[in-house]
């Protein structure tokens, strides 16, 4: 009577092994689910994102070598939920036959920043004016920097940082001095650099496979509020045909200089003056494609995963005209109400809402799912924004922005009104 | 350095158990990822395709009470991957506090066809003209039903058919004769019915949440071949918006009758004359919605989730103008290449494919993946459905139906004409 009293074995699958079990590995076994691949995860306890959801979890270090060789076993490829492997390590993997994607000499460059600004100008890329400080004995050096360069200052970690993390604005002179110094009290490196005047950040979301076929998303827009990403619109809203391919063609060229396989996200500055300046690159799934996973013909998770494996690469469009993504942020206070009774709610009021969620503990700022809307007019682009920012407020807070009130008198003829922004976002 | 070092524990998700661990169970927990919940799921072996991807897996067997009371334990819903646990023990499962979705008294009409007829008339509800068999000694019935009825006769298993198994067709009398004699001595009461002139199969595909909400999905066209559905077309093509809205009137009315939770299908027979005649009801995901995965707002695996957590139902409409799924089968004689060489060559080809594999192994006519096509124009359709052919076709059996080679002289300009069909498809 059952469809699968099967004595005869399932197919063999390629295995991925992925170093890191957090959401981007967790998002990254739904897409392996469905190419019939199995996703094996180090990870370093039991409830992470993705070591809840699948079976095939080695629990360890990321920085243990032995442990990375267990998850590497036999495994077709070796690849990263993170970039926080050392890289002497991955060496040892190569060395012993590990199929590291990307290797470890294209990971580096999202791994150190001062080495990926260095390799960045020697392409003729723009990238913000900075210097770099390795000790103390450099600290000369920030004086002589802060003369050329405009404030205010960024000081960053050359190596660590993450969803703002490892990245600091400094006031004057005195601050970023301040703040080098705690670094270098850390044993980590420091890049100072002037901060860009811009119009907004933008990011181009590419693919590569180890044949050397690349694949291009459209290109986004980021926004960011106290340094970390709280939205995503795709594509990014009236920037030019012409800069967009630029912003494609910039992050393939990139991809293939660098040797990257899998994705790569190229975050850039679009200046006041429409010029792009890279900011950061990443080599993995990434924040500012999330929106593929129900925006595009191919999620970026899928793409990861076929080029890791040098499968052809997948179609790139966009199935609507527009789809914003707003993440959700742990609260400060967390809600009286569950995270899933929030859920309930939000999908009473809005029955279109893709949600994405993490399976992670809420703390202030972390990053715990994420929503996808989909708009079927480029005009609808503001309200959708406003209804995403009420969306990810509400699963955040318990508490609807515009005061709206399911049970209450509000208006349910325009329970959706654009909110008033919360905090300060990163745009001029 | 790392994002998830957390002692804190993740929320808490709500655990649902899925009765099998077929592709509806592996698609349900891709499904279940993303809303945070806990997918358990009652496997006779672990290489089943869910258990293959899921950490959350019961062993044991969907007849033995034992077995269903371990994965019901502590759930939050019990659900069905398929319609064949017996009434009693669910019987015993809900007296026990068990929260069965659907309700017993609701599934059983997805699981006895007799019961499900008896109860469709009682509702006024068009179904074909039909007898029942519960013995040799009712054989004579047969002979005076197929006085009244048009030939040719089809003969099915009250219960426990799926896939066009437990329904045959009988060239005359006799021959029907000697079908449910067959059936019989296996112990299984016999439905006799005529064969309705039909224009086309469709299917409504609707899900009803406890609290009593219905959405209904866009009708389809499920094309048939040898008995087993090898193509969905959303929206059925040329359907009259009356019709279409007559069908998901039905099938809404139907959930609500039949006190169904989650999703239900309602498979319909077109008639020459435009009427809609009820022929099959299935009380779970669907293959004739598997097209929502890329073609809808919420895919039908969400919506049962949904549906049986009691959550506001999902966002129903199509995100393009018109999506075809293609079953992908196992060929009589198996492909020289793997599959996974076969998902290779089928992204070389077609980059936009949308594809699900199983994880099972390839047996002659066994549904091993689907593969959906989104097309930006009704108009589309005919040249959706030929590629969706070809490439279903190539995964199944290594071969393209147009003699096209990636390698060769073909024509790489018109490399997706439409094939020629192969196989009678129940279509006039």
């Amino acid at each position: 009577m059952m469809d699968v009293p099967s004595s005869d074995s399932p197919p063999v699958a390629p295995v991925v092994a992925m170093v890191g079990a957090g959401q981007l590995a967790r998002m990254t076994h739904q897409a392996a689910i469905a190419l019939g691949q199995n996703l094996r995860v180090l990870a370093n306890a039991s409830d992470e994102p993705a070591a809840q959801v699948t079976p095939n979890v080695v629990i360890g270090s990321h920085t243990n070598l032995e442990d990375l060789r267990r998850v590497a076993a036999g495994a077709n490829a070796l690849t990263f939920d993170h970039e926080h492997v050392p890289t002497e390590l991955l060496e040892k993997l190569v060395a012993e036959g590990v199929h590291v994607v990307p290797p470890p000499h294209a990971l580096v460059h999202a791994q150190d920043k001062l080495l990926m600004r260095q390799r960045l100008q020697a392409l003729d890329v723009a990238v913000p004016r900075y210097t770099s400080i390795e000790s103390r004995d450099d600290l000369a050096a920030l004086d002589a920097f802060a003369g050329r360069a405009d404030a205010p200052l960024v000081v960053k970690a050359v190596r660590g940082g993450y969803d703002g993390r490892g990245v600091r604005m400094a006031r004057d002179l005195a601050d970023a001095r301040d703040i080098a110094r705690d670094f270098l009290a850390d044993g980590v490196a420091v890049l100072v650099e002037e901060r860009v005047k811009l119009r907004r950040e933008l990011s181009a979301l590419v693919a590569r496979s180890p044949f050397g076929q690349g694949a291009a998303w459209p290109v986004v827009e980021t926004v960011q509020r106290d340094g970390i990403c709280v939205q995503v619109i795709a594509p990014a809203p009236a920037l030019p045909e012409d800069t967009a391919a630029v912003a494609q063609r910039l992050a393939l060229r990139l991809a293939a200089e660098l040797c990257v396989v899998g994705v790569l996200a190229v975050e850039l500055f679009e200046t006041v003056d429409g010029v792009l300046v890279v900011n950061e690159l990443a080599m993995r799934p990434h924040n500012s494609g999330h929106w593929t996973m129900d925006g595009s013909r191919t999620s970026q998770f899928e793409q990861h995963l076929r080029a890791v494996l040098d499968y052809p690469l997948g179609d790139t469009d966009a199935i609507v005209p527009v789809t914003v993504m707003a993440n959700v942020l742990g609260a400060t206070q967390p809600p009286a109400m569950t995270l899933d009774e929030r859920l309930h709610h939000l999908f009473a009021r809005m029955p279109d809402a893709r949600v994405h969620l993490y399976g992670k503990a809420e703390r202030s700022g972390r990053k715990v799912g994420h929503i996808n809307f989909l708009g079927a007019d480029l005009a609808d682009v503001t309200k959708l924004r406003g209804r995403a920012e009420l969306a990810a407020h509400w699963l955040s807070h318990g508490q609807w922005m515009d005061g709206w009130d399911p049970h209450g008198k509000a208006d349910h003829d325009a329970p959706e009104a654009s909110p008033a922004r919360s905090g300060e976002e990163r745009r001029t």
